[in-house]
């Protein structure tokens, strides 16, 4: 094996943890020794042992003289466990191979250094692309100071969102269902608008195998106006915080809410995505995962603050009259100004498809 | 190899003759003796010899007591060339295996009684998805009267046709267009409106590969109106048609029109779809695709009269101000009145992606 491959079983080990360790990273490591595995670990909970520290227990005193791969650089400072770097040193490791640096610039390179300067060789950049796709939400909230933001919504084959006197209709089979509850358990929020809350009342909880983990459900309400009466207020399967704008009033509105709810005010008295965004991040929301109707898709992509589409197509036609289109007025009447993605993958789902994009800078 | 096998082998032969056969179906064959093949043969135009008698020819007196595979039944009549049949017996086969009958109910199944007859064994049904697949356009043609009708369109990944101010954006790659002279190819028409020659004034040619064939230029346009001055009218790289209403004054106004434009009238004042696509058939013509805009799709989806539809999808988004859906008016309010597809084949082509869709019965 070499070093890409080496890697690559780090990454792996890493994936297995996928919507498990926020607000931390994805980290995998594998330890090489005369060409042999001595030990393996990956970062499971924020709170727990980071993958290093795991894999430096499985191989004991055969980390001695021995290859550590890690799939992000290893920490140097004291966070809620000791830096890996110490750990690392400690345990006589002979080389580090590192797949990418840590994002904070304010810490980033600190790790390697002290790696070197105990007479480490370093190595860093070994699938480095792998390594930032993998952490993307992890990146994107370190370095833009916002979750990443998945849009995703169920459309036919031209472009419509399925209503019915204004309700959404499930146009998409069950495989794409599962789909869906396996993308909730990959992000720390959902979000709706208030006019889903009202028309469709919706659950929003992840239904994701045995996955325990709820999301929480942010609902984005200028004014606090979604009916008491809603899933989302009167169950308490998953934590459920109303983004509301500053009327004065608010508060009080809110104090017969049941405890799982939370109403948080931004300034002015609409919610703005920008704001919307700033706020959750405060509150260690890495990613989030948009679930909206049409007002609530266009207003995201006016604002920007988009990294992935997950555009599900089911196979109808409806046509132009008494439909819906999935995206409002986004001041794009000719094609070259037009919103323009890259498409990252393709795959068919059941009898429906879905296309995974990004924004193209 | 199995009789599946050899029976592949012959769709394969039928396949690379693809685009060049009309109005005559795609035929392969394959001679097996002692597990040999020793002939094998493709129909590769109309009015020259059918698939069996170039496979017969190869084989020679290896024919004798020898296996005939063929993907279509031979044939009993005498058309342009001798009955195929009567060349099998000639040649002292023994067995004959058919992926599928004749389409055409009035001769389907007189060339397996003529070889049983002559004591040669005969199975059939041998592949026959895939030999239904393969000849789609000639199965249509036959039992349907009409020539098979493929929606060819490209839309954004909203559902757009990108226009401005009325005219038609090219929104998708150089492979899609390479994609589309290959669609182009494999028909025998592509058909139009008059607004889209009017805002467009687009070639209509086929540039796929060293391919010579030009399918004919089909135009629908009520009064005859589409401008004197269109490319389709003044070069003649292509055949012209245009069908127009029952007005009487149009062949006078139609005389000017060089020799490569054809002017054919359907009764009533309008051009219906279904009329349309009859006058086709009488004209021997098997296959079409419709290359419009947003009212020639419409037009055709409501009509009932489509068998696959061709969609690339741009990665651009471009939302619902100022754009022109692919579909319009389909009374299809909600999703269970929606047009429902089959999706036959997703491919990606460059950075885009095309859909292949037939439509559930």
């Amino acid at each position: 094996m070499d070093e890409q491959q080496y890697m690559k079983q780090a990454l792996g080990l890493a994936r297995t943890a996928a919507g498990q360790t926020s607000p931390n990273p994805l980290v995998g490591s594998v330890i090489v020794k005369d060409g042999r595995i001595v030990g393996m670990g990956a970062h499971l909970k924020a709170g727990e042992a980071h993958a290093e520290v795991h894999a430096l227990r499985m191989a004991g005193s055969a980390a001695q003289g021995a290859d550590v791969y890690v799939t992000l650089e290893p920490c140097s400072h004291h966070g809620r466990t000791g830096p890996c770097a110490d750990a690392i040193i400690r345990a006589g490791v002979r080389r580090v191979v590192i797949a990418v640096l840590d994002p904070n610039p304010l810490v980033s390179g600190n790790g390697v250094r002290k790696l070197e300067s105990a007479g480490i060789t370093v190595e860093i950049g070994v699938c480095e692309a792998e390594a930032l796709e993998l952490n993307r939400m992890f990146f994107t909230f370190i370095q833009k100071n916002r979750p990443f933001v998945t849009l995703k919504h169920a459309i036919t084959l031209d472009g419509k969102i399925a209503t019915h006197g204004g309700r959404s209709e499930k146009i998409t089979g069950d495989a794409v269902r599962q789909d869906v509850h396996e993308l909730r358990f990959l992000h720390d929020a959902i979000l709706v608008g208030a006019q889903t809350v009202a028309l469709d009342n919706p659950r929003l909880t992840n239904r994701f195998g045995d996955s325990k983990k709820q999301p929480i459900r942010v609902v984005l309400d200028h004014d606090l106006r979604i009916p008491q009466e809603s899933h989302i207020i009167q169950v308490p399967d998953a934590p459920t915080w109303i983004i509301t704008g500053s009327n004065p009033d608010i508060p009080n509105r809110a104090a017969q809410f049941p405890e799982h709810v939370r109403v948080l005010q931004v300034e002015g008295p609409r919610v703005e995505i920008v704001s919307a965004l700033e706020l959750l991040a405060q509150h260690q929301v890495l990613s989030v995962l948009v679930e909206g109707g049409q007002k609530i898709n266009t207003a995201f992509l006016k604002s920007g603050q988009v990294d992935e589409i997950a555009t599900y197509i089911a196979p109808i036609i409806l046509g132009d009259a008494g439909t819906v289109s999935v995206f409002g007025n986004l001041q794009t009447s000719a094609a070259e100004n037009g919103i323009r993605l890259e498409t990252k993958s393709v795959d068919r789902i059941g009898h429906d498809l879905k296309i995974t994009s990004t924004l193209k800078e």
